[in-house]
């Protein structure tokens, strides 16, 4: 045995998010769908959702969210020894959107950066970080960042699902020191062949889903991660019981009532784990579902609202906080979990997380699964690197509110636009830029070999003619 | 600083390779295609291509290799603790090949197996590699093997690159105490944005390439590697001049002669960089040379042509014993390297490269690319590890040659066949299943949600009946 020492504290040091300059009210696309009132609202707990013009594509995300890290941390990229990108939006078979993120090395010299992309639906992201902070606690490490990536645009075809839709982009920074860190050990991955969810239609954006069996998928991943998670942690020492001991759950979210539902889930798995239950506390009234199977109650409505209602303190304290990209953003795929993080930070503060453990869920159709553990520091000096972290977080909610609201019919126009010319080429986009945010990346041309060029937005504030993007759009589409 | 131990040894404990049964000859292909005799056999140092029906797939593929993996090396699948493909033939963009492969694990109740598919061009199985050894080296890994595939299906369309095609499959299992150990810290990386080689059309399984920028791409990628790699090699005490001090170079093989070009490239950066030259001994001859440029000699062909033969001996000695697979499958992108790596151990012994060094390039297109090296151990115990490891690859050639050879006609309607039907759902696969190799995962069935079923051929050794192919092929096409 060589003895090396890992790095103390490997973990997440800086989070950067991004999302769509411009969204659709869920209100007011209940309407336009000519659904029931509070269906994706009340039913799904959405309220918002941001969408792409034929502008952005998952490369430009990326491009986006990792110069605004760097910038916004005052990092050179000569510091990063590590870069990887977690993505379900294939708009290239073969090259990696982290090849393209290359360009924004290029003027630092460094192309010594380790890396490509990682991909199982909304997992990719986080398999990108396992596979940074593996690589700082191993021989492999020469001493420098790692920086991980995790963006999608998650689209569906006119129908039930198309209001789960969403886009965004997060990028981490990994190192040792950091200020959040992860759990060592303790780790529960569940792994499963299953098309819940796939894109086997290559020319089209949109998925193939079977919604039903995609839930049962993502809830038994839940007990099944849970289960070993437990085990390892319990073996590494972290104390049993997640729900008493963390100060937080975070979970990937299609859509915010499925993590709600997921909270009771993890009661009801502490609940039947329970050799002697508390019925006269926490599980009073429970009695009758002490013998019930997990495996029996994927369906079961009785249950479900059971453990929905016990759990609802859990929920508005420990997770809610965690939802608010998601509620107001939509499903971002593979940065869904780590906006759901940012979330987190950002409705939060150093104060009140110092030394907490959270817990996430990491759940990607196809499926691929995991339920793993953090731990914020504990120093809470001005200049800390845990208050530089919830600090960076702190306009998130502003930022939310500063997008513009597009009418469902422009996004319907914008979605048949995306529908028609995603794999055109050669192709000139015709999605405004000016309503970009400061500092986005944007595609301005493919060419005949779909090659496509970028630019930036400058960095002064934006302004936000929506006029002009509706305008546009119906031009182009009138012209076809 | 916390002080675990990373595992001693740490790399590649077993190969596995797969390809497929069939091959079209490529002297036979230069005449069916008119071309000049010897463009392919001596212009590009291709003897014979394998090539896939549409019975096989990328989930085949890795099927195949992992289950003969795990079989021949007698274990169980529950000893697997990692998993992961690299790959860039996507047939789904969302669900990975990995989550097909849990399939295989599922009688042995182990869904606790971390990692999913990686993908840049042919760098993908590299990244699976690297990703394997940093989860032993770091607190993530729980004692249990990794296991890494690198697979693809190269096909081009008609044309000048057509003959350039091929298939096949390579599994790692990766562990402590293994006979083919990675230099810790010894590694050179260079990526870059380069649209060379990609596939933006996703409803075809044609790549888009610009061969003349893409061989540039991989000679200046390789000057890049081999410039860190010495430098980062030397610091942790491996001597430099890799071209005196390692006993063979396995390079990502596009064509044969692409890599025999490497090593007279490898040999002039070593000139140019060394202070001294020894005009009398190696370097006799090449003074008019000592002032060149790296970067204005990519298509020198003097430069190019002087520094192949100067190096002949030693790309004789190095390298051509780990072209077999190459030089008689063809291209298999992300298991090109490593089915490079199983010809060296198939055609060498354990006594001769036992303790010995190994160099190796892996290049994917777009571009990522590193250079790194990798020790065989000097335990030759009959029952070694490093002589298993031998042993398990000593029917290479057999096996190569019990294939059978297919009509370039034959195989061009093949091609044709798996352009009209490779994205089609629901179908119904014609290819015969009795010509596969005994042992190989093949498909039977694609519904109408695109959901593909597999069977695998008995244990038992294979007919070879190529008429009935033919035959099937050529009753799908009229009928179409």
């Amino acid at each position: 045995m060589e003895l090396h020492g890992w790095p103390t504290d490997v973990g997440i040091i800086a989070v950067e998010v991004y999302f769509p300059s411009q969204y659709v009210d869920q209100t007011e696309l209940e309407q336009f769908d000519g659904v029931s009132a509070g269906k994706y609202t009340i039913g799904l707990g959405q309220s918002k959702m941001g969408f792409c013009s034929d502008r952005e594509d998952i490369n430009t995300l990326c491009l986006t969210v990792v110069q605004k890290l760097i910038e916004r941390n005052n990092i050179s990229y000569t510091e990063i020894g590590r870069l990887e990108v977690g993505t379900e939006t294939i708009i290239d078979k073969s090259k990696s959107v982290k090849t393209v993120l290359m360009q924004l090395f290029e003027e630092s010299g460094n192309t010594n950066v380790e890396g490509i992309d990682t991909t199982n639906a909304c997992y990719g992201g986080t398999s990108a970080l396992f596979n940074a902070v593996n690589w700082v606690e191993s021989s492999s490490w020469d001493g420098r960042y790692a920086l991980v990536v995790a963006s999608d645009i998650a689209v569906y075809a006119t129908g039930n699902a198309r209001c789960t839709g969403g886009a965004g982009a997060v990028a981490m920074l990994v190192g040792p020191n950091a200020p959040l860190i992860f759990d060592r050990g303790a780790r529960g991955t569940h792994m499963q062949h299953v098309y819940d969810f796939f894109k086997p239609d290559m020319a089209s954006e949109y998925p193939t889903v079977d919604g039903k069996l995609s839930i049962q998928c993502y809830l038994h991943a839940l007990d099944k991660c849970y289960e070993v998670y437990s085990s390892r942690a319990k073996a590494t020492g972290i104390k049993s019981n997640v729900l008493d001991n963390a100060a937080a759950f975070v979970f990937h979210s299609p859509y915010c009532k499925l993590v709600q539902k997921s909270v009771g889930r993890l009661m009801l798995n502490d609940f039947l784990s329970d050799p002697n239950p508390d019925f006269q506390g926490v599980y009073s009234g429970l009695e009758q579902f002490k013998d019930i199977k997990l495996e029996g109650t994927y369906f079961d409505k009785q249950v479900e609202s059971t453990f929905v209602k016990a759990s609802q303190k859990v929920y508005e304290m420990k997770t809610k906080p965690s939802l608010l990209m998601s509620n107001q953003v939509g499903n971002m795929y593979t940065a869904s979990l780590y906006g759901g993080l940012a979330s987190l930070i950002g409705k939060e503060t150093a104060e009140n997380l110092a030394g907490k453990r959270i817990v996430l869920f990491s759940y990607g159709s196809g499926l691929a699964s995991t339920l793993f553990s953090l731990r914020f520091s504990d120093d809470l000096t001005p200049d800390s690197t845990l208050h530089r972290l919830f600090t960076s977080l702190q306009d998130l909610e502003q930022r939310l509110d500063s997008r513009t609201k597009v009418h469902p019919q422009d996004f319907d126009a914008n979605m048949k636009l995306r529908e028609q010319t995603h794999h055109l080429a050669p192709y000139n986009p015709v999605g405004s830029v000016e309503d970009l945010f400061s500092g986005t990346w944007y595609l301005t041309h493919v060419d005949n070999m779909h090659r496509r060029k970028y630019d930036r937005t400058s960095d002064s504030p934006s302004s936000t003619s929506q006029t002009s993007t509706t305008v546009k759009f119906m031009c182009y589409l009138e012209g076809n």
